[in-house]
């Protein structure tokens, strides 16, 4: 097609340049550069100094041979260098692989075999599981052993510790790897849910657009102190170790999630926001009540990963922290989903804002489309808040693809749409609300089961701490929902009390037939792990 | 390069889509239906109404012929059908052409022929030039007139109406012509400060990042309520057509810019935010007491287009409008540079708030970098508040070029940067202040005088209500400072006394030596035209 507006109105140097979440640090440090970027216990960086650090990062690590395209691998708490490595690992167009710390041996030596690692940078806490993955691995990356300030210790594995690389780079370097947008700039493996874990692959164009994103539907600006509750390993910290750095704000460092360490960072450093998964949310509100009644107003929490329970929602918010609910996936850099908030619904009781709170929401202005399909026919089910279908997205926040698994690739991408696996409705406002993963439904006598539904029940139960809700086979009804429970400190209960309090509260035939008192387990990210749940009531029944 | 991420991990249609400003509006319509998207006197339009009158607008041309790569003029006050066209005619691959209303026919006629007008929407409110206009050109484009609901009269000129146009539509239309972001969106001809003027192009994903950047640096949210004292017509209205449907407020049309109407719109509809040259701000600081008495709290005001003298700033603020001052020009999609503000600088006293303020200050996060270069050496100029040199920019917010002038866009374009013509200094912390545009700059006995500094000074006079400086030539000094003023009603002021308050409050040989008492000659955008300030002086002094 040619016309008038095709001729010499072309791409040059002067009006076109690679989008990358990278470039916001030069922004921000040139106009603030004496504003804390980073807190970490009493150590203060300044924005200059966080840019001469990635500054550094970046060219010591070309001038040790990282090129683009190379791998370099992290495998890190919440710590300062890992946000440095969110800007000086793709400044010279390697990709940041970041490893999920809880993962035993053999999955990190999968990952750095798979990922091709050719630069490892490892927090010494975790030199024991790292020294046996790089045994099990065919691979001999570059060790770099970052020996942080507050560590607990651990061994030196590798060749040089962080802080002497950063001592070989030059703080005023100035390049700039990116050419292409499209360029992969992270990498990073699905949690272990299911089978074997697969790496998605990110783009600077797509990581720039969630960065953004993130704060169109919940806004920050200079003012705010981010706490990082949410591990950095997953997806990106969801993409805000970018979205913080554009706003200017500053980022509060966090070795342990535990909730004492979470409420004194945030009584102490006045955070504003913070991110993380409902099982963190429900761990700060089972904390120490004098540590509870210090915390400063306005702090606004997102919460993604898991669908929140009502009663976790209502908790935070009599705590005064403003709940949003965030929904995405590793494949769509975190959450590209939000529960948006209409400004209507502040007269409603708690709830009803509660429940309204629970859906997932509406895509982000910077994801094109989100839908609940069909799979089969692949059209819209009715928006009647009754029939199931799968999330699907589309859009520059999806990400590039599987590394080196070109099958699963299409197959998640087939018809045009990223098929998320997780199943839904659509209420009549367009509002999505997650009904399970497309495994964990449960057909019991002909009809689906939500265990959300079952798990949202057992949470209002006032001795329930955690629930998760899975089927067991059954000769009569095919399955039955079999609930596990933990219950709240100093609290009793049986199992028939519980099953009448699930019957007297929902459809009778959805109420759990047994319930299992026990720990649940959890990935690192707070999923809990169905997959093995499954596996207990499949020994039960044998 | 060949790598492990450049194999198997193609942009695909699950996770590519060109991005365009216009699926805003999609997202908006999905998620608020029900709210006021458009206020326009008594009249309030629903996002969903608003997406319907959009749809039916594209599919209407479509079927009338509209191509993309064709031009779709618009002549128009800021009126509904304007913000229609914002989202409408790029939805057809058209490119929409905002045509100033206070151009002359012969201008207008110049614009319909080089732009190569395929159909022109006009308000009947400018039938009189527009005819005479239609006469003078070569083009036949298709001529759909506006009646506004509002307008005062005037004559139809077309073939249709725009409301009955408008039915010939189908409000389901769901196409989309845009598969490439860089696919032209909009043309815009410079204002008349110099010679004929050129055809800006922007771009899909030029607008897109602006909009959002308007957000990053002068955030709105659902509750803004936005009113249009800025032209549409001027850079797309700094791209907020776009931004404040992204971000869900609600916008306030208004037929006439002037200091009662809007007044009375910001009181009627509760407004929070409005734009405006800084001319816009000096009249309502004139306005009438007892409305500026009933202004509604925490309003925010932008203001860009011409540096606005520190006593606007310090006036408005007296009325709890917040300033923020940007700086753009059309080849930067509008302001895509902000005096960002920092909470250090709340303690200072109002003059020194006032001169940080004055600055035009750092670039917006989408827009890659703005400095101040010497033409000469393509260098930076010392940050040292004194060094003049040229603003220029590059990055993702600079147009893709002039129409039909390539000549002038590798002129604009030459050594990577776009050349704005401005001249500024920057100062120790990074943020730059214009002194003039190139020609603005008046040479006397060697030094160089800064007209605007000048300005400054004049606006700080209690009797001075407008002012403009432009050189006259001098035989002995070459040239000299020549004032124009307007003075504020009921005021008086000699020349002497003006020119002994400019030698006590600046370096003695800048002040001007010559004052002129008379109106001031302006561009519909508020800017002074100093060139024909220039042709006055000349005939003064041959």
């Amino acid at each position: 097609m040619s016309n008038i507006y095709t001729q010499g109105l072309d791409k040059v140097a002067a009006n076109n340049m690679p989008l990358s979440p990278i470039n916001f640090l030069n922004r921000t440090a040139d106009v603030y550069p004496n504003k804390t970027a980073i807190i970490h216990g009493s150590e203060k960086i300044s924005y200059q100094k966080y840019r001469e650090n990635v500054r550094c990062l970046a060219s010591a690590l070309i001038q040790r041979g990282v090129k683009p395209g190379n791998t370099v691998s992290i495998i890190a708490a919440n710590i300062p260098a890992f946000l440095d490595a969110h800007y000086g690992v793709p400044l010279t167009g390697a990709v940041l692989n970041s490893i999920n710390i809880r993962l035993d041996a053999e999955n990190i030596a999968f990952i750095l075999d798979h990922g091709e690692c050719d630069v490892l940078l490892t927090d010494t806490a975790f030199s024991k599981v790292v020294k046996k993955a790089l045994a099990l691995c065919s691979r001999s990356p570059l060790v770099i052993d970052i020996d942080d300030v507050m560590s607990e210790g651990g061994e030196r594995l590798g060749q040089i510790e962080y802080q002497e690389l950063l001592k070989e780079g030059a703080p005023n370097f100035n390049g700039n790897m990116i050419d292409d947008e499209w360029q992969a700039l992270a990498l990073n493996y699905t949690s272990g849910t299911t089978g074997n874990p697969k790496g998605v692959v990110y783009s600077h164009r797509g990581a720039f657009l969630n960065a953004v994103g993130n704060n169109m539907i919940w806004p920050l600006d200079g003012e705010a102190v981010y706490l990082w509750t949410l591990p950095m390993f997953h997806c990106n910290g969801w993409c805000f170790p970018w979205t913080v750095v554009a706003m200017g704000g500053t980022q509060v460092c966090l070795r342990h999630v535990e909730a004492s360490a979470i409420l004194h960072s945030i009584i102490d450093n006045n955070v504003t926001h913070f991110c993380g998964a409902p099982i963190v949310l429900n761990m700060l509100l089972n904390a120490d009540a004098d540590l509870l009644a210090k915390l400063p107003g306005k702090i606004k929490a997102m919460t993604a990963g898991a669908p929140p329970p009502a009663a976790v929602i209502k908790g935070m918010e009599a705590l005064n922290v403003e709940i949003t609910q965030g929904y995405g996936l590793t494949e769509v850099y975190g959450p590209c989903v939000v529960s948006e908030w209409k400004s209507d619904w502040n007269n409603l009781n708690e709830d009803e804002r509660a429940a309204l709170k629970a859906r997932q929401g509406v895509r982000y202005p910077t994801q094109e489309d989100v839908d609940v399909l069909d799979p089969q026919t692949m059209l819209p089910v009715p928006a009647d808040a009754e029939t199931i279908g799968e999330i699907m997205f589309r859009g520059n926040t999806t990400m590039k693809g599987y590394l080196k698994n070109e099958t699963a690739t299409e197959d998640a991408f087939k018809n045009g749409w990223f098929h998320s696996g997780d199943l839904a409705v659509k209420h009549p406002d367009g509002y999505i609300e997650i009904r399970d993963r497309s495994k964990d439904i449960i057909i019991s006598g002909g009809e689906n089961i939500s265990s959300v539904e079952i798990e949202g029940v057992l949470y209002k139960h006032p001795a329930v701490m955690e629930a998760a809700v899975v089927a067991k086979s059954d000769e009569k009804w095919g399955e039955t929902p079999c609930a596990f429970v933990t219950l709240k400190p100093g609290k009793e209960a049986t199992e028939s009390e519980i099953i009448a309090f699930c019957r007297e509260n929902m459809a009778t035939f959805k109420a759990p037939k047994t319930i299992v008192f026990s720990e649940l387990p959890k990935t690192s990210t707070g999923k809990i792990q169905k997959f093995i749940l499954r596996q207990k009531v499949k020994n039960l029944t044998e």
